[in-house]
């Protein structure tokens, strides 16, 4: 059996935590660390748990870091650092700033003689592959892209924000009608709102106006007003046995025609109880892949749609070829 | 512009004519010729027919060979002495073969020093991909393939040599609370029988015996025997009105636990008019990434899942990364 790749996870939320259990199930790998800005001796783990200042001492221990910090401040700041470093695999998700970060890491990593593999996850990602198959198979035709159910963290933040909500959560809930209209290939022109419906549930305080908050929330402008948004009344309990997961998952469909009038369909649908969980475990199915690049001589920045298949598996080209063909 | 991919076709059944369909749609390739054993005079089409036998006159002319011959006969004998001169894409789909196949699609295709991309399609083609992903992605889980709603040729063909059938058609139909079973993530057991039923359209003789005939398909050992089957008596006018069409499609389900009982799934789903038409489309994307490798000095054997798909699409990594990641 060939040696254990070697990894270390950056960053121990709920993704680091998702790509640590993902480890688990994979014998290739072999967890080395998991590096925090926090305490390490505040943080639980059966893993070995270090302070990210001392990372310079792991160069040439680890194969692949597997950055689970967010898009929005830490991936920016810290994916160019240890890639310089070290071979890197992360789920940058900031869609309009993916080619300036492709950039930067695309620099770092051709002078380092690392590989930095970004944006991977289900969307960017899966769906991102979906949607460039659809393309390339399909060329006339329209694609979708339908997101739910599951939890919207910038929405469930904009919930608690209002006066009187002890604790809210809300799911972002595609349309049967509008996935029914995609699929029938009629190529129908769907806004967001016209292809996603808000469901909220909310822990009112005691003495809070329950009538108010269901309007502040209705007529929050971006956030719900222009949606058809549902809002329920839940005690701290209900929520804390109901919707305290973290599911997620949708759609891409590609509709097109061949011949004359000739209808085909593509159809993805990810239906996850743990969107932090999946994000690890394809995470690490790209981290193998990672290590295969960088033992090859390659170097550089990459993507989902750069990578083929085969390199996600522990198993060989040929065992591939006679299981899976 | 970059100077347009010079192709092949050989063969001018279905799968030949849904390639020379697709490629209108593609305005990067150009079709050069199609090429068969049949008289060229005998065929009706607006491209350039020619007869197999000058082939060897158009080396260094076309860029990829679109392979569109059966996997029983015509690719095993074809496909290496083609490859010999020229790049080519099959769709070989002789599961129990294909390493056979491989091997001797490798061999001359590293001595000749070009590229064989075999197993191109749907199944074998896009469904081993999303097969091999959900492995890759949820190593503790299981897949499922479902096929149809669609028309199987080998059933349709024993309906067809019964005596008093004056002509009939079967379609296979995935059974959809096996399917429902499977979305549930219960892992269970299932037989090829369990996952499908068989519908028929019988048009009878004008004197034959329906009881018969229907007995004599429902109890037809291997085809229909162990199947529930239906057995549907319809006019001539009926059977090429509605079922002259070559629809196909399926589902293949990867079910898998993350977290201690996260359930996760992964679902691609086909729904096609038109059998050889789609599996055209694919065929061409695939051409596309022939070309490209082989502009990389690329030689030997290859199936989709060593290809990354970014080389099925005539757009450029950073028009990808910017509009689909």
């Amino acid at each position: 059996m060939d040696k254990k790749i070697r990894v270390g996870i950056i960053g121990y939320g709920n993704l680091g935590k998702g790509v640590e259990l993902s480890l688990g199930q994979n014998p290739d790998f072999q967890l080395e660390a998991i590096f925090t800005r926090r305490n390490p001796n505040s943080l639980q783990s059966d893993s070995k748990i270090v302070h990210i200042s001392e990372i310079e001492n792991y160069k040439g221990k680890i194969d692949v870091m597997i950055l689970c910090g967010g898009s929005a401040a830490d991936l920016p700041e810290q994916s160019p650092k240890i890639a310089s470093m070290f071979n890197t695999v992360d789920s940058f998700d900031t869609h309009a700033k993916i080619p300036e970060y492709f950039k930067r890491l695309d620099d770092v990593t051709r002078k380092a003689g690392t590989i930095g593999l970004m944006s991977v996850g289900w969307d960017p990602g899966i769906f991102s592959l979906m949607r460039l198959l659809g393309q390339s198979v399909l060329p006339i035709g329209r694609d979708y892209t339908f997101w739910g159910r599951g939890v919207s963290q910038g929405h469930s933040d904009a919930i608690r924000r209002i006066d009187g909500v002890k604790d809210g959560i809300q799911y972002t809930v595609p349309i049967e009608a509008a996935i029914d209209m995609v699929r029938s290939g009629e190529n129908p022109e769907l806004s967001s709102k016209e292809k996603h419906e808000r469901i909220c549930y909310v822990v009112p305080e005691a003495d809070a106006d329950r009538e108010v908050i269901k309007n502040q929330i209705k007529n929050m402008p971006n956030y719900f007003a222009d949606y058809n948004t549902t809002v329920n009344f839940i005690t701290e309990e209900e929520l804390n046995r109901s919707h305290k997961g973290m599911p997620h998952g949708g759609f891409v469909i590609r509709t097109g025609t061949t011949g004359e009038n000739t209808k085909q369909r593509i159809e993805l649908n990810l239906n996850l109880d743990s969107n932090p969980e999946f994000t690890g475990s394809v995470l690490v199915a790209y981290a193998r892949a990672v290590h295969r690049l960088s033992k090859e001589g390659q170097t550089g920045a990459r993507t989902v749609l750069d990578i083929p298949f085969s390199y996600l598996s522990p198993k060989s080209g040929e065992e591939l070829r006679k299981e899976l063909l």
